[in-house]
Parts: C-alpha cells; sequence; structure tokens
C-alpha cells in the first residue's frame, strides 16, 4: 500500500484530481479540454462550486482567469498560486490541472489549520487558474497570465479569434468568466507542475527546483510561392511553398542535431494554401521554435537558420518571410526563492534538485512582477502534451505537501520584506 | 485589330465568356468557384438561363452534372460536349469553364445553321457542365463524370462531405440541382481545354490534339508518430509526423529530379493534427501524385517511394501508411477521334500536333465508355490553377471554331458505325 493511502489528506486531493480529470476526459485516458471549450467551461465551473464549498470566494478577472480568494489578513495582498486547466487537444490529465487542484488543497489545508490555531497570516491567499495558457485555440499561449502582469495589452488579447473566427471576448462573456476586475494585488506567486521530461526520474528525484528557464526563439514563418496544376505544370516552373517549407522543417531537426541535447527545435503548426490535392501550393505559415540551455549556441542556431532560409528560398524559387515572435534569454526565477524551495523539501525529506524548465508557464510571467517559486514533480517517461502523460500518486501527494508548506511560509511573509 | 474582332460569332463567345468570368471574380482576375458554392450556384443558374435563352431545354442529373438537351434526331443518342465550370480556390478564370462556353457555343451556332438549312443530324447535343470536377472542396475529383460514366458509385458520391462536413447530397438538393435522372444517352464526346503546360505555346501551335494521359499513381499517405511537447521533449525521443512528412515531400521533389522532364511528383495536400505551436505533430496525412508519361520510369519511382517510406519510418520512429488511391496506365484517346480532329484543325487552317495530357479531365472517363476527342488550346506561359492563367482571344476562338466542327461531325455520324 502506497504511503499517501494511509494520508486522509492525500486520498482528499487524489479523489478531487480524479474529479477534475474527468472534464473532457478522452478513451485513451487523457482529457481534450482546449481554452475556454465545452469541457473547459464546465470544469471551471465545478472549480467554482469546489472552492466555494470550502468558503473561498470566487471571482473572474478582465481576461478570464478564475481567482479562489482566501482574506485571512483584511487589506493585505495575496500570494498567488496555480496554474491552469485548459490542455492541448488530446492532451495528458496532469499538465497545468495538477498545479491547480494542488494550489488549491494547498488553500484548504492551511485554511483548516489556521481555523484550530487561530494563526493570522501576513498576507492572503489566492488560488489561481488562468485562462489560455495553452494557447492552442488561441494564440498566444499565456494569455491569463500575460494580461494579468501587463505583457499582453487586454485589447488584444479580447480581440483574439479561433479558427472559427469565434472571439476570446465573446467566448469568456458568454460563459459568465468576463468582469472588469484587474485581479488581486500580488505579493509572491508559487506555482507546481509536471516536469515534462525524465530528468527527475532519472535522478531518481521527487522535488524539481525550478531555477531558470531556457532561452527561446520562436519564429513564425511565412513562405510564398506560386499556385500552380500539381500535375500539368513541369517541376522547374514550380516555386512550391509546400516544398519549401519541408525544407525547413527538416533542416529544424538537423540543426538540432548539431547541438546533440543541447538544442531543442520545433515545427508543431504548419498551415498550407490552397490545401487542395492538384494545385501546387502557393502559401504556408509555420510556427518554428529553437530553445536552449546556452545562450551562445542559440545564437549560432538562429544565424544558420537565417542562412538557411535564404537557402530556401534559392533552391525552391519562393520567397521566406522570417518574423521574431517571442524571444528570452536564460531567465532565472528569485535565487532566494529556489532556497526557500529547498529548505521546504528537504525539511518534509523529499529527495531534490534544481532544474531548468524548457516549457513556459504562467510563473515564469509572474517571476517579472513578484518572487517566484516554481517546483516540478516527475513525469513517467517525460511524456507530455500526450494522452498518455503520467505522474505518480506518491509524487503527486509530494508536491502537494511541499507546495503546501511554501505557501504557508509565503503567506507569512518569506521572500518578502 | 485581332482577327476574331471582325467575326460576330466569336465576339457573341467572347462576350458571354466575359460575362461567365464575372462569376466568382477575384480581384487578382481569377476565379474563386469551387464546387456547389454560392459562386458556382449562381453561375449555374446564369447558364441555365442562357442555354434556355437558345432554345436548350436544361435538365440535371442524379449527381448534378448539368445539361443543355439539343434534341434535333427525336430518339437518338447524344454527342456530349463541354466540361466543367467549378474551379478551385483563387484559380484561373479558363480552367474547364472555356470548355464549357465553348460548347455551348457550337451547340448555338449548330442549332442556328440547321434551322436555316433544314439539316438534320444523325445525333442529338447534350452541352454538359460536369459537377465537381476540381476535387478541392469534395474528393475525388472528377466526382460527376465519374459516376455518370460508372467508375465511382454513386450513394458514396453523394455522401461525401466538405471540411465543414456539408454533404453533396445536400448542398446540390438545396441548390435544385439533383434529379433522379441518369443522363442522356451518350453516343461520343469532345471536349476542349486549355493546355495547362507549354508546350503548345513554345512549338507555337494553336490546337493540341490529346492523343492519350500520362501513366499515374496517386497516394495517401498517412503517418503516426506521437504527440509530445515540442520544447521539453528530448529530441531523441520524439515520434515527430511533420518531421517524417517533410521528409517525404522533399524525397519526392528530389525523385522527380532523377528523371528530370519524364516524373512530375506534387504533395498539394497535407494536413497536421494537432497543429498546435507546443505540440510535437501525431499525424500528418498528406497526397502524393506520381506522374509519368513512361509507365518503366513510373515503375521505378513507385519502387523508390516504397523504399523511402520504410527509411522514413526509421529515421523518424514513425508509422507511414502507404495507401495507393489512384492508378492508370498510359491510356489513349480513339485514334480515330485524333484523326478526326486533325482532318478539322487542318481544314480551318490552324497550327496543330499531337499532344499527351498529363492532368486529369472528365473527357478521360468519357472515353473508356465512348469515341471521344479532346481538344488542347495555348496556356500562356503554361500557368495554371493560379489566378494568372491567361490564353489568348485568338486562340480561345480558334478552339471554339473547331470544336464546332468536330461537334457537327461527331451528330452526323463520325466515329460511330
Amino acid at each position: 500500500m502506497s504511503p499517501t493511502q494511509h494520508d486522509p489528506l492525500a486520498a482528499s486531493f487524489l479523489h478531487d484530481f480524479a474529479t477534475m480529470s474527468t472534464f473532457g476526459a478522452t478513451p485513451a485516458g487523457g482529457v481534450d479540454r482546449q481554452a475556454a471549450s465545452p469541457a473547459d467551461i464546465a470544469q471551471r465551473n465545478w472549480l467554482h462550486g469546489l472552492l466555494e464549498s470550502h468558503g473561498i470566494d470566487v471571482r473572474y478577472d478582465r481576461i478570464g482567469n478564475q481567482f479562489g480568494l482566501v482574506e485571512l489578513a483584511p487589506g493585505a495582498a495575496y500570494v498567488v498560486v496555480g496554474s491552469h486547466m485548459d490542455s492541448q487537444p488530446t492532451a495528458g490529465r496532469f499538465d497545468g490541472a495538477y498545479g491547480v487542484m494542488a494550489a488549491a488543497h494547498a488553500a484548504f489545508r492551511l485554511i483548516d489549520e489556521w481555523a484550530q490555531t487561530g494563526h493570522a497570516p501576513r498576507y492572503n491567499i489566492a488560488v489561481v487558474n488562468w485562462f489560455n495558457e495553452e494557447g492552442s485555440r488561441f494564440m498566444p499561449s499565456m494569455m491569463g497570465s500575460s494580461v494579468y502582469t501587463g505583457v499582453l495589452p487586454l485589447p488584444e488579447a479580447l480581440a483574439t479569434t479561433d479558427p472559427g473566427g469565434v472571439t476570446v471576448e465573446s467566448v469568456l462573456g458568454q460563459a459568465g468568466f468576463l468582469t472588469e476586475w484587474e485581479g488581486p494585488d500580488a505579493v509572491s506567486c508559487a506555482e507546481i507542475h509536471v516536469e515534462q521530461g525524465r530528468i527527475l526520474e532519472n535522478s531518481e528525484t521527487t522535488i524539481g527546483l525550478v531555477t531558470a528557464t531556457w532561452a527561446a526563439s520562436k519564429y513564425e514563418i511565412i513562405i510564398e510561392g506560386a499556385q500552380a496544376h500539381s500535375g500539368a505544370t513541369v517541376m522547374e516552373d514550380r516555386q512550391d511553398a509546400l516544398y519549401a517549407a519541408s525544407l525547413l522543417v527538416v533542416f529544424a531537426r538537423q540543426l538540432a542535431d548539431r547541438f546533440p541535447g543541447q538544442l531543442h527545435t520545433a515545427v508543431g503548426k504548419l498551415d498550407v494554401y490552397p490545401n487542395s490535392p492538384v494545385v501546387v501550393a502557393s502559401r504556408v505559415r509555420l510556427l518554428l521554435d529553437l530553445r536552449c540551455a546556452d545562450e551562445s549556441v542559440l545564437a549560432q542556431a538562429n544565424i544558420a537558420l537565417r542562412a538557411e532560409c535564404a537557402e530556401i528560398e534559392r533552391t525552391a524559387k519562393v520567397r521566406v518571410e522570417q518574423r521574431l515572435s517571442h524571444e528570452w534569454g536564460i531567465d532565472p526565477f528569485q535565487p532566494a526563492g529556489v532556497e526557500l524551495a529547498r529548505e521546504v523539501a528537504a525539511s518534509l525529506g523529499h529527495t531534490h534538485g534544481e532544474i531548468f524548465t524548457v516549457a513556459g508557464h504562467d510563473s515564469v510571467n509572474m517571476k517579472r512582477r513578484v518572487p517566484t517559486v516554481m517546483l516540478f514533480v516527475p513525469s513517467v517517461d517525460g511524456v507530455s502534451h500526450n494522452e498518455a502523460e503520467f505522474t505518480r500518486d506518491d509524487d503527486l501527494c509530494a508536491g502537494v505537501d511541499v507546495l503546501t508548506e511554501i505557501v504557508r511560509r509565503l503567506a507569512d511573509g518569506a521572500l518578502t520584506r
């Protein structure tokens, strides 16, 4: 029997986590819960009720972020703790959702404990479910935390449309998730997430202390060729945008091979026009990412990519437009927060170690505003954005324990003067 | 001044052709008139009225083919003459549409002439606008002529859906283009079309006498990888379906380069799942065509493609399923029809020469049922499936003259016992 099964707090968490995973559940054991989809809306309404059943007041801000406000220090600022419950299509049930439920249970535990002990924390607690972290239906990703932290202008976010032309504003408004409120005043932040890699698993470590993000360069690349009959047109007359795009996708992969283990490259989204069986494509739009823990390697990769785009223009007789859409360097979390997390993990007897995050997270936005602690728990086989994503119960529960203790200390003034 | 401008019959044709080109016209001078789109429906209704204004009875068959029936030999079979008025997205205004209007004017001229001379032809004439030749909205292409000739089962065609889930049956039914009728009884067939290549232009030839189609192998290829986080997942763990698809697109192009001038290869349609910015694609579906005038070269290309699919499975750690969707060999038109066309072109003083068709046409279906004559007129710079597609007025009008004379001879019993 797993140690967590003896623990009523752990059992309560696992029960709520299991219920949460039924929203948008797929037959293969994952979830499909894109931002503001019916499943996402239903799950938010369910979380609303769960938080209220623990005496927590629920409010939505002007970009649909969902906050559970635990006000124990009237007028004081808030420790913001949470993640996101939206998912990629056919995705795993841990990504983001785990962090929201862990935050909710951290709050439940502290509310109950402080009610018994009469302890008065210095700050309040806000459990958060950020809107649209994934960005699969509405781009860009991390939309809710980007507006909250001032990185993304509100009007731009509200006007964003999905492929069917539906705006963020209309879908949030219809669901009742939109107000004029700017959200709670934050003093610090914590987020726990599954690793989405295999470093913790390989090193048999339970708690990852996130020290920084990888550097990244993200491009939107538009390739313009010319429509032609895909049968009759002689090969040398073709200006095939899809051929050019394919050369670029293959190049991106080979570029990663030049820096083994260091550089991650990807093209996940690629749209072809007119995408008809007998027409040479005139236009392809694709998103290409370069990510690296070494900024000098990333710089080399960027130079190579630019040269390759020019080469492909010649080879495929097309025009390649390379637009840098996002770029960031090695971006550290506050070292004091890492130390806090290390102390807590050690005090609770969990193995722990420092780790980078390759993926973006809402806490990457938050750390630019307030001291922020980010934790990882292991992902089995590193599988993520996949219905087979899995984290063991013991790791989930260890994470909730560590997060609870960190939130307690943050509420008592850790990381603040 | 162009010679055709002195000719009232030519002027009448050019006037109707110009009017026809306004349906679905694009700012860049092309048309966007996919099968059963509002523009296609409006154009069919306009053609209906034009045919009726010349005393021609208009009927639709059970797959929405539009027939203008000129019954001058009561009870006799029909010379079927025409092409298609649907287009690819952002396409040219000549492809298909020219052949329908040329057929209509051939009928107008013969009706008027025979009304004056009292000549009684042996067969009737059916002007045809085949439904959905292009296959961009509803696959497969050449749908109307395929059902008419028995190549494609009617229920399958009617149940075909567009990307929005709309069926052929519902859209044709709503437009009033669907009946139980199987269409007229054909005795012979003629079609004129723009070349969509530059052979006639380069050889300064006005009339192409189509002798055969290139051989072709058309594949639907499904690549199955695994969804993963496109940032966090280490490169060697990825089973990236889009990387595999891109290797295949690049291979197809390089395969054509191995047989310069002989082999045409293309991937025009490629769909990615889940096609999200931060997800490694789990699935790509693409359509890959090989076309060649030499069946032994095509066989070599098919063998190389199979080997490459197996190689890509290893390289990209994916599964590649290669489904042969269509295949045909060098497929000749009746030599007597080619001779008839040669005689007519010569008698009218137009330069002419034999030519293959690389693209598929409705007459390729028809020639399997009845003696069929196919003619080409030049395409400037060989541009096709592109808004810049162009054929000069003199060539258009020469084609109508030749087609009219061929239809006259077919109606009088040429190519039949």
